[in-house]
């Protein structure tokens, strides 16, 4: 009997986003414009998905495993009435099929209903969700979003906003939230504003989405950013901005514009997703020039890059790597071994552009390098003479606490292994990061308002000692497990 | 009560070939590698797939509908053993959910066990099933390939190829057939050779496809293709070729080159899928080069020919529409009327690459014109100053009858408008097609051996009468219904 | 890890009925009424079922595995529209899910739709599938059913009805069939009316089906039999009867007394099973009184004979075994043997009833002797002190070859087992069966009229030699393959 | 088009029990088991069944909509590991397919994994569920079992035991609960013993279970019954016996006796269930003789109390309505009118039994009297020369809020009607029920220790103002709506 082996086709090779959250005050068609919007933000989060509506009385929920686009269908979505609802896509749900961690999260309390989606991640929710049990509160997920709604159930503030600014003021880390009731929404970006978060208006109707891309979609017109610290109320009383937490740096996530963010969006109020990945490229040409023939990009991420790359070198462009877009979420691997298989599987290589050629080959980042190697590989094999590979970002050296999901320190190659070294084990004839200083450089705005602590191990939020030793930062084995 | 709306997603504005076939004799994990060529060969067919292996005894059958990577999984390949294979996708099932459609088709006759998977279509399946019916036969499907199973089955020659031969010879149009019987495969091309059909190696077992792709991601080693006219029987005698038509010219199916085969396959025996795609760019940059500040493509087919049009015009490549890749196979479109929707879900403009620019737009065909249309308004609301339309191929003027799912002659646009009076429907500030002539010199070989019917109304099959009227290419209301 | 055994549920120990079938013209609600037809018949097949309904234009067809009350909702009956239909239910279809063998069939030939619904089982049917197969026809199924669609395709008779007579006068074995064209019903007996028909009327429609359980549940009125030999034509024109069939002697089965047809029903013309089986009972006090304290039934099909036991042999009646009528398809069985297990999953006795008591048990057959086993030790556990099994039939001594499930000669126990060896066997302390004789009086009419072949191995259609062989009546293993 | 309206299947007739429950500790097939026990305790719940096992590590869960048989398969209950397992049959989950309110419960809170399984009703768990959520509680469903989970999380007693007592001291109500730690069950009665509950053993493992029938199946030998008032632990330390509840007099359900219970099951201690319906026959007998030719009962249910009348009266008994048991959940009914058509699907009456006779058909109970109306009727149409009604039971006059699903006062007919009016209603020759002394004096042991609420309005837990505003019992519509 041959037996199959299930091969998950995410790759991975690179970090991937968290989520994704969507919300929409005062419109009609409240659950298909979220549909729309999660679509749209599908890049962001593709294992599971939710939304909730609201007719100020009563919440609707359809939740799946997978697609949008699988998820929700005409029947679904006609059980999604009222004016309000929000969205949430979710990249991973540890152990499977499980539904119930996912968002958005929705309980029916003291105050009534309430709904949550979350982009983020949260450092002390252990140490919360232990002092909550020891009061008599019971868990319905293994989720850190969960300790928010306890954290405001179990707050003894009056009103049901300062409740949320209480419990909101007692977490630490990333949170880009979109909360509903019955009255409203409310949209809050954490201090450092780590994810980013976007209000925008459609016919009279407030929408916030995590990228503007979702916007576009709706036909719904950009506003501005949520500022980090900011929480915006939306009701019937129009728009309501606050600042309830003490003022902080601002360190938002570098890697948006690297990776995360798809290239027709605007994130952190700049419409630059796309000129500055190819100035990503282009600094990556001035900084590690190569004689080439081609410059390829590993698509489909890669290409802005790869142009850049292309117009600051002075090489011409091609497509020499084609991706296969009808992947599923794992696939059969047969017992005969085929080489590179993991990688065929969503890439093959075009032998009439490769064949004698020295290639540049342009990615924007390079996490552990098992698929590095065996795309050097498979371009080989397609005849290329040399392989040049150039990554539009630095050397990643240290996991991501703030909703990416991330290896552990000692997965990531380049926490312990030099340039030269990395080379090697990827059989590439020449290999360059972008410095961090050229990456800053290329970014919108000011370097010192982006977090980097991937590449630099400087965490914006400080760890209490409890909090290093749970997350694996110091002791014995000082390296991490994933967060989640 | 909201209502929604169901979309179609699979684009209306192009042409879609109806199948991919897949083939494979004397491996321990025939069916496994059929999964993966049929994985390889989604682009051809995204439906409906079929799998039928055979053990010399039995034959076993697993069908569904949708994508490859969706049907088929650990458990359903595991009741597919034996040591031959062949599969099928299918582009439409008319009908919606009806598997008795899907191929391959299956049956158990006098002979034993036969299976059939079909890549083309017949002109003369109504006039032969009436026949047929006439005699007793009883027909499964509506399909017209389950004619040739008939035929088989009533011939009067006494071994089963010659059967075969005999029944082949009463058909006439487009197949790339593969047949599967207890002793081992058939792979059969038409005289004409309208559709590709491919022959390759894995580990001493053959292969056969559609696409050389298919091999590309079993390891496979391509040997040739089946030529026109050709039949193989691939057995444990090893290969054995007959030539059992009548000698005609060839017509290979030129748009295979232009729009329908994956850039890194081998086809027609030529290793230029991409290469003829930047050729047709280039020849179309000379043919009708215009002063713009950027070209793009229409992802991601028209990305070669954009790349070649670069090159030839001398024109900055940049990608100004970026495609969302998540697309499911419908989507429910929102009451609130949203600007090009319909194009909207694939496609979104990125303002940075387009404000104030002149923008060649490239794509390799031009059907309806209804999709153009979204494109170029789609591109102006994102600050484009003029929108140049650029086809890499000619005016389509007539339907195929070969296999290829094409509008009535009446839909096609070019059929009955003038290039100028198009321009003016797709509001472009210019529009250009590829000539004839360009097109032809650009792809490999001779000219006179492809079929280029779609562009010239030159069918290289005669029809008959009753054909002409069934087809409805004469008679009061020359127009034709969808042929399958 | 605990390994769990599935267990079937579906009683071993008794024959079962192949099928059911119905059949009504001229309703608006034929589908409808079909549904609940083939509900009442649930308990004449419980594998699989389906209906075809016809519009005069078109046939619409609706078919599942499973029980008539899961597979039809308000989806799939407004799927079925049209003033026709026909039914059917299966009693199994060996090698599982597979849809291709349910009924009725139906197919598209030369003189347009038909759809066949067929109770009962022909013994010629693998000759007439070789000769048919010869002359290039093309199976859909396993069944023997669909020999009579071939035979109907290829007969040369000029007419419909004239190749339905040519084809079923080619045919020997057990039929009740029902047909359905485009524009009437066929309904027809074979020439010994070895399986029940009835023909009723509501609101101005025709109705056929195997038993008259179904007309109660539709308000129909009970017209009479179709008669053996007769085939009647339902259509716009009214009714049509034809005697196509040479003249023989009726065979109608018995055991449709005995255990098979429902206690409310009217077969063969009388009113008269639940009055048969407790005058079976009688005979069998009679024949076999024994002192005891109590008679209990097995139930639910024991219960008539054991009232008639207990009036006839003057013991009280009480029920000591309560059947678990929520009994699925397969029952998990658990590692740590359970004793009587299969038995207790749907049954259990009372032991306040039992303690102390000589009790009589009565069931209508015994066919391998495995259940009644179990029961007699399940009762003396309960606390009886004697236990006398009596059964309301003669010993079953040879398989049915028309269209009842038996197990093979060498199974049936009976066959080569004197009743003392049995009673042995079974551990009860009296063992007696009712006598032919006294089963045969017992039946309304003449005893020559019925079938008893499974009690006798006088068998009423002569076999062929091949078809003795075929059959294993003969030869050196001379038993018998489970028929279908 | 024609319209279905779909008919649900379960008696609308009847009470019902909302639940059964069972538990097992220390047995390697724990949850094997458990779907055994729930199988065999199928007739108290029918909408929804869960298993929950633990392994002193993790707790693993099933649950699903529909029949044990359906829900359960070797896949689900492989996935149920450990020597421990509790489970839950439920009646009814109001609001259709919502797993979130099917048992048992299962949480992890501060003192590690609970689950908990619940069989009856309490009366004060809304004014304890707004007490709870006002200190912060989150509640995931609707049911009134949660709100114990709650008070045991909210619980400030040391340890886990203790909790459990200080919870179940404030509830008020019907519960015959079994929980489940990660280190062992607890099984508990409420003070007055509304619900059974019992003990057993297999093979040196303890098992609960709300009837003994469960344990029948298992070959598990009945040890006790759990007293009212009784709380026991069952771990590795064996079994112990608390009593944490101040004394009250016992208040037993008698209902049970009349319909919940099997007959073949042993409640209260007693072995009685079978002999008691026969005694309430033989008094009813007594009590309201009528001259007539034969006894027939309403099956399933009524045939031990029309055997008794049988016995009591003299007059024979026969099977005059015949049960299908294939119901399914809900039923489609034609357009067409059909006469008693809701029974119809469930019975059909015997013409040859009951033409000409006069007739004495006894049920257990008459709850609303359309049923009876309908059976009236049907034997009429079938022939029934005269028709008396007998009830072995008095006339229900007042809702349970114990457990039990009844309908609303208003809706109970005996509450508002005279017997004389009853019987012109279901047009009855004669009715007569069973008196409450008769009833009571029939049942084993003293008639105080039984609640006799629905037949007398004396509830046994005494009602605060607000129950008796909140369940209806005063005010200015003094009529109560559907518990739970």
């Amino acid at each position: 009997m041959i037996m199959h082996k299930e091969l998950p086709i995410i790759s991975p090779d690179k970090f991937h986003d968290e989520c994704a959250v969507f919300g929409i005050y005062g419109h009609e068609e409240a659950a298909n414009l979220t549909y729309l919007g999660l679509y749209a933000l599908q890049h962001r989060g593709q294992e599971a998905s939710g939304i909730v509506s609201g007719d100020g009385d009563q919440f609707y929920i359809q939740k799946g495993m997978g697609l949008v686009a699988d998820i929700y269908n005409k029947t679904t979505l006609e059980k999604l009435p009222g004016r309000m609802a929000i969205g949430h896509n979710r990249y991973s749900t540890a152990g499977g099929n499980d539904l119930k961690n996912v968002q958005p999260f929705n309980v029916n309390f003291a105050f009534g209903n309430l709904a949550l989606a979350h982009n983020g991640n949260l450092i002390n929710a252990q140490v919360l969700r232990n002092e909550l049990e020891a009061y008599g509160a019971i868990f319905q997920s293994t989720s850190d979003t969960e300790v928010i709604i306890h954290l405001i159930a179990h707050s003894r503030a009056s009103t049901f906003l300062a409740r949320v600014m209480d419990a909101l003021n007692q977490v630490r880390g990333a949170f880009s939230l979109v909360l509903m009731t019955d009255n409203g929404l409310i949209a809050v970006r954490d201090p450092h504003g780590l994810r980013p978060l976007c209000l925008g208006r459609v016919r009279g109707s407030w929408v916030v989405a995590s990228e503007t891309c979702a916007f576009d979609l709706l036909d719904a017109e950009y506003i501005r950013e949520i500022e980090p610290g900011e929480l915006v109320v939306l009701s019937d009383q129009g728009i309501d901005s606050h600042r309830p937490f003490p003022k902080v740096d601002p360190a938002m996530c570098v890697f948006e514009y690297v990776y995360f963010a798809r290239p027709d969006s605007r994130i952190y109020g700049a419409n630059a997703v796309y000129s500055t990945r190819k100035a990503l490229g282009r600094r990556l040409a001035k900084e590690s020039w190569v004689d080439a023939d081609i410059v390829i990009p590993v698509p489909d991420s890669g290409v802005p890059a790869a142009l850049g790359y292309s117009e600051g070198g002075g090489i011409p462009f091609e497509t020499g790597l084609i991706r296969n877009h009808y992947v599923g979420r794992t696939f059969i691997e047969p017992e005969q071994s085929i080489r590179h298989f993991g990688v065929k599987v969503k890439l093959n290589a075009v032998p009439e552009v490769l064949t004698g050629k020295r290639v540049v080959v342009v990615d924007d980042s390079l996490v552990r390098g098992t698929t590095s190697r065996k795309i050097v590989k498979m371009l080989r094999n397609a005849g290329a003479k040399e392989v040049h590979m150039r990554i539009s970002s630095p050397p990643i050296v240290s996991p991501c606490f703030y909703g990416i999901d991330t290896p552990t320190k000692k997965e990531l190659i380049a926490s312990n292994h030099s340039t030269e070294e990395i080379r090697k084990y990827i059989t590439a004839d020449s290999l360059a990061y972008l410095s961090l200083d050229g990456m800053l450089q290329s970014a919108p705005g000011v370097p010192a308002q982006y977090c980097n602590a991937c590449f630099t191990e400087k965490y914006p939020i400080a760890f209490t000692r409890a909090e290093e030793m749970q997350l694996g930062l110091f002791g014995p084995s000082a390296d991490v497990k994933k967060v989640m």
